[in-house]
């Protein structure tokens, strides 16, 4: 079986042009199959404070309005997604940015909650993902660069985690590859004293998660992601990191185990 | 030899909600392959207006700065682009949204010009455009979807004539497929007397063309059109036509011939 990376980076290292020149140069470098997920960073808070629409919040939540999605589309898969491709083109690396609309490749749904309507947000099942037709395209040495906005098959583009497209898309494309998921980000890896930055775990099982969450070592942010990282793990993902988004080669980092 | 289709729409047809839905009826019903290169329409310069954007001429030129490529990608990449996608998808076409970065299949370099500056405006060589990567794309059943933007391989976006690389990729297509390009506009073909639309011109031949330019029956923005699409002709595409965009079917409008 061939290998793939699977790599998600966030917002942080968007915004800073010197991080994010470094990470892909060493994306651009690293072997063999893979795939890049990008959040969103600032970007969108800026622009929708540049054209005046406001943040809609409902019951301390926030909502996607039409508007919002509208800025979503044009920053996430306009500014930052077409950029990364140029930049990626400019390193010989043969990129091609996507959201989950194109090739059908997120059927989602927008967000059913009782009481809540978040409009533009989806929620997919990874099942529904076309990893065999995302397949035919890396077969071809194509890098997907995805960012996080998915569809609900009736036009309309939905507002989507990336952390669960990373882990969605990891999932599909492990049916056909041997897949690596390597979620990169600020610090080295899970903490488990989110005050120290030297107290990476380099081993993450399932059990000591489960007691790190009921301790509280592990922060509300990291919780979704790990949840994510571990429902990929046991759907046949073959090895998941947490680490720096800059030090992609290093292999440090927190591991995931069963 | 398979058959594709490669379709043009301007800005005039994304301008209008209803227009625009009853086209991606037509073309989503085309059988075969197709492609879709679509323009700009006023979104660009209604979102430079609420950023506040000015508009740069020198000697009455239009310039393409930072800021305006910056917002090209937004509108043209980003909110078009992905919305046709997502709107193709809700009619079961299966399409991908590109730019000419994406899968480096337009490499383009800025426009040289002796005394002005344009900015983030691409030119590019008809046989540097990766026909033979974009052919294994297409014969997965993709639609592809390209904006009017190119790159300099350097990590710069570059806007870019629709009508140019609609007559690029076709010619490029036309090594692998018997191809037919259609440009789409609000009038139904090339006018004889441009101030009566019922003198539409059913067979426009190269002699003819000159003769017309001559005698300034054809007007300022037909003329790069047509020149562009001669030359498509004459470098292989098999079959050109000049229509009304919501008539993609019916085999009228304007056909050129050598």
């Amino acid at each position: 079986m061939k290998k793939i990376s699977v790599i998600k980076i966030g917002g942080n290292i968007l915004d800073s042009e010197r991080d994010l020149s470094a990470f892909l140069d060493q994306f651009a470098s690293l072997e063999g199959h893979k795939v890049l997920v990008h959040g969103g960073g600032k970007a969108a808070t800026r622009q929708a404070e540049a054209l005046g629409v406001p943040v809609m919040m409902v019951d301390g939540r926030r909502i996607t309005d039409k508007a919002m999605i509208g800025i979503a589309v044009q920053v996430y898969a306009g500014s930052i997604n077409k950029g990364l491709v140029a930049d990626l083109q400019s390193r010989n690396c043969n990129a091609l940015g996507m959201t989950g609309a194109d090739l059908n490749m997120i059927p989602a749904w927008k967000r059913k909650h009782p009481t809540i309507d978040f409009g533009y947000v989806g929620d997919f099942d990874t099942d529904s993902i076309n990893g065999s037709l995302l397949k035919e395209i890396i077969n071809l040495d194509v890098v997907p660069v995805f960012c996080a906005l998915t569809h609900d098959g009736n036009g309309n583009l939905l507002n989507t985690n990336a952390d669960t497209i990373a882990s969605g898309l990891a999932v599909a494309l492990s049916k056909f590859y041997q897949t690596s998921l390597y979620f990169g980000f600020e610090k080295d890896g899970v903490l488990s004293d989110p005050s120290n930055d030297d107290s990476v775990i380099e081993r993450l099982d399932y059990d000591l998660y489960q007691n790190l969450k009921e301790n509280h070592s592990i922060h509300d942010g990291m919780i979704p992601k790990l949840d994510n990282a571990f429902n990929a793990l046991k759907s046949g993902v073959d090895k998941i990191r947490i680490g720096h988004a800059l030090k992609l080669s290093d292999f440090n980092g927190t591991e995931l185990y069963l």
